[in-house]
């Protein structure tokens, strides 16, 4: 389970019945429908041109915790089916060979040997579905205080999708639904071009996913142990191949001085307090400064290839060899775009969630609607 | 309260009569005395050459939670009293203007403006110390295991602290108790000059500090939702001026292909598995390999410099400015390392605990002792 | 979620697609089936001759979690589908004319008026069923080492099922899977012919379950915060209809002196340590004695009956009347008997795993299996 | 910790240098002093003619959280410190014999023999300290939504303390700081007359505490999993020596029939929807119906009394017998008044901060206070 009030807990394997989400202390009236949900899952739906070929439907299955198209406050509960699953590999070959980068190792000793080995089992880059339905709801919820959360594809490997920082915001709205999740036409069509060479020699790449959150309120974080970095940092790592995260600035931070790297505080034309340019990405002492909030995610290349890699048997605890087969994505960073922004969105609303408690807002007096 | 387990909740405030910490969960049995905790203290202790002139003696006061020389398993509670405290620049300045790249604004904003903002209230990195206690706590029990946890300064700046790979290990312990963490002579000298020039024109400098684990068993990490590299991420953002993390090579990974960054899975001589090289930091699927864990943290220069900033006034609520006063460090990445080995230390613990929580041993019958 | 490492999350409306629960923290390599299950939910089926007439077949579908017969370690998912389900009631008179004794008014309140009013939505006692199935795979855990939790149905309104204390338990298991869950015959007879009038004049009768729990190791429990008693208690009214819950001698321990009520501690022939005669129930300090721990649990009489019951509508504003229809059961204290085992047993296997937590074993070396 | 939002860790031991609690989560700007606090102290100290004749000032001082008279939202920490201390009972009978009906056996069981066994260590009634306090805390923000929490001495033994229900209210607010916490004169008379015999003949007795709660919105409670009458218990058996607690009639409802204990829905004169005559005790469904709220707790006699009780002795592991010294109550009951009173109040700003947060009330925007 993630997070304190808006909760969310990731269900299901990647070979198994469905894949889904639980959701606990949801608030009422929200309205929801599947639609809702199956929009954002299409963005980050396998089966395009340059991811893997695994073929989901993904239609979205609303349980429980919804009546009449709005959230009732009891648990929500929504499932995807699994059908395109071929486990003959998995079983012939994974379940004695870990493939390395992977958790087949880890997830092997941790269970005991009881593990479901299929597809990566509940490690699968397919659990994120629970992460982008968790976050369609949030959406619904950040939408009603014009909170918007825009993530993507900073860099696929070297390429860099380099964007005006005056247009930013318009193009990553522009690009949203677009294969390949960078707004720069020219950028987009070398990706393509390294992705084919890719997809040609079995290879894959790694990747950058930017993110950039406007209109958050000032005053979200609960520091020391909940800041708002801390909790968005938390929830990133939950996302397969992530390996690392920077906020604002980043590690070039580590090389500048404070004369450099200072960001005033001043106030703009509409009267708002507001801090320029951002090398600290918009949360000082893990709360939130009400300027934009600006990260990076660092995600590795797809440890699956189709080229021999080392590894043992576990049959024989001797040192073997593997090669990749099954369903692959030439680069995850791609479909890390939309789960970057839903997780962040999960976060953003438990922490609104967490600034209305803490304004002990006089009660509602009986309604009758 | 940070941890599922073992359980840190921080206290205090910079200015205030303490600063401490109270742990719940800590197993009974470990041996812990005011020693042990004064010994950690003593690295991160401000009033030396090239850090903070606060002179703080930082004499830790064991509350409850030990009996006998031995931890209990009651709440733990230390406590470590403010003496050297000056507020009126506080009162006269910062009271009113908020001090870019500090937590001065966004903290009057979350406590609609009953904020302690005497030396930063709660947001001072003198709150660190119960970060600190709780990590000499969790090294007492982690010892027991023979797990290791080192710290140290990669980068101040631009200067990189070098040490062959062969050596890393007992190059740190050597280290551990000098005045800049580095153990690499050459690179002391240099940091030493740099940090002598910051103190002369009053500015300060960003760092990089680099932590390995050595001996953690495989296994621990509970994905989805308390990864071990998510749990740590979340830990390490407690730490004022932290901007960002990565584990094993991190953004590196993002400008690598699959084929290169393969971490191949073998068998030591001593037949143990082990992953080489590491590209992947030592975690995989958010559990532990049982290889060692390696990841950076950036540190971001000290925000308060003797140089003039751009601020605001509360009091006009117009642009105005401000030149920092106050005790303060060229470099908080130098006190940040004991932080960081501490933070982590915590967050193993508490795995370590819910690992064996896991293990279903069967229980001790009626001891006696 | 109830739970710090057995997590348990129930989920599921009376009249939507399914009730289900999910659990995280499940250790792997429980051996778990969906006959496990199914047989636990016989015990609480509705469609018997003395409680409600809604007819549910209850087959469970385990989503996740589980792998050839044995649990992962991953988020288990159960789920029992809603198929004796006629609305027409709750959409023509429950919406508008909240029924006393039911959730209908206050989680109108709560939801803001978004709730499901159909069937009591999320507050029916369908979603036991959820807590049924974790209960299910805690006694798979509690049975590896021996521990065995009882409940009965102690009082039927004036009604007592006595048991010699000599024959408790056998003629506790005996009784299990029968309809009356009372072991004394003469007893049942007396209930059920109490059951078959109160059916006849559409009246309710309020219980109270008894519940002794076995073998239970003692130390287990974490006062302050989550004693072993705080922590039954908590779960237990979770159940519809609980009113009360007293261990040992409860309520007759006011009335009673210290000298009357001393439990002395000696030590059997095995030479175990005893506690006797239990008057504090099993339970000191908040932590399990080892001796057997024994409570009882209030019903209250079933809100829903056949008489007219005086309430609001929504519609006017004005008072009104009610008369029950729909499913219900002349008393809800049979059916909550195997409920108040099953959460029991989920705190139970809860207060094991930390117990192990806290005696930080060996860790097990690379297992190969 | 307990609480999810309010969240209050206590700390300390009876003969350690203080006992305290930590709280986080308490919104800023509640005003709070040291007398605010001391005030409520004063009415659980020991040293009055019919409690323990241990002498403690209880003089609190707050150690962080609190700036110019106001709580910063910062963790606040209160401490009390020990004074009157004698453990040589402790040291040469209690370490070697558990006191039967104490803590001593399972503590030692739990803790593997580390723990602190002067004065019941952390099982101490003296731990209550650090419940009134954070207690005097959720007043001070309970008031401004004018909530009110009055517990009394329902029962000492056989005596009852009647009160007209029409004066239930005024009669509790008078009799608030009196020696006993009985409102009814007579009845207190006699009861002084039992406690006299009592501590004459070195017995104790038990008790039931009751208490109301007056003018809580409806709509409180998150069910299932953290309901408010579930919650309520788990906190009150936080207090040592309770063994049950019941809401509404409790106990007595399952000896009624469905059309007995029928609480009906009407319009008062001023147009609020009220529950009459209360048998649920104001919690339907886990969740406040806006009606008072009334439960009772019975706490077991005084486990220390001045008559010999069979124990064991560990030296020898035989069967020995203890008599009571040190200090103790006749009625450990009186004490606990104030006691369930605070914990209560603990869990009402809980989840009143939760009710608030679910509001999901418009933001502030900047405040320049």
């Amino acid at each position: 389970m993630l997070g304190k009030l808006f909760r969310v807990s990731l269900f299901g394997e990647s070979h198994g019945r469905y894949v889904g989400v639980l959701i606990e202390g949801v608030p009422p009236g929200i309205p929801l429908t599947e639609q809702d949900i199956a929009r954002e899952l299409a963005r980050r739906k396998p089966g395009t041109q340059y991811t893997s070929p695994r073929r989901e439907e993904d239609i979205p299955e609303i349980l429980s915790g919804v009546h009449r198209g709005y959230t009732t406050g009891a648990p929500l509960v929504v499932v995807v089916k699994n059908k395109d699953v071929d486990s003959s590999w998995y079983e012939e070959v994974v379940r004695y060979k870990p493939r390395p980068g992977h958790a087949d190792l880890t997830e092997k000793l941790r269970s005991i040997g009881f593990r479901d080995y299929r597809g990566g089992g509940y490690h699968s880059g397919r659990i994120t579905v629970g992460i982008v339905v968790a976050g369609a709801v949030a959406k619904n919820i950040l939408e009603k205080y014009n909170v918007e959360v825009f993530s993507y594809l900073r860099y696929l490997g070297e390429i860099e999708c380099r964007i005006e920082t005056t247009e930013t915001k318009e193009a990553i709205i522009r690009q949203k639904y677009t294969e390949i999740p960078c707004p720069n036409e020219a950028s987009r069509k070398e990706m393509e071009k390294l992705l084919r060479e890719l997809i040609r020699v079995g290879d894959s790449i790694g990747g950058v996913v930017e993110t950039w959150i406007y209109n958050l309120p000032p005053g979200l974080g609960e520091p020391h142990h909940d800041s708002l970095d801390g909790d968005i940092a938390k929830a990133i790592f939950m996302i397969p191949g992530v390996r690392g995260i920077e906020f604002g600035s980043g590690f070039k931070l580590a090389r500048m001085r404070g004369s450099e790297a200072s960001d005033s505080i001043s106030i703009s034309e509409e009267g708002d307090i507001i801090i320029k340019p951002g090398y600290s990405g918009g949360i000082l002492g893990g709360i939130s400064t009400g300027s934009p909030i600006n990260f990076r995610v660092a995600i590795k290349p797809t440890s699956t290839i189709r080229l021999p890699q080392k590894t043992i048997d576990w049959r024989t605890l001797k040192e073997s060899e593997i090669i990749g087969k099954g369903k692959h994505d030439p680069s995850i960073a791609i479909r890390a775009v939309p789960v970057v922004e839903a997780a962040t969105s999960i976060v953003l609303v438990d922490h609104l969630m967490r600034y209305f408690s803490w304004r002990l807002e006089q009660y509602y007096r009986l309604e009758t609607s």
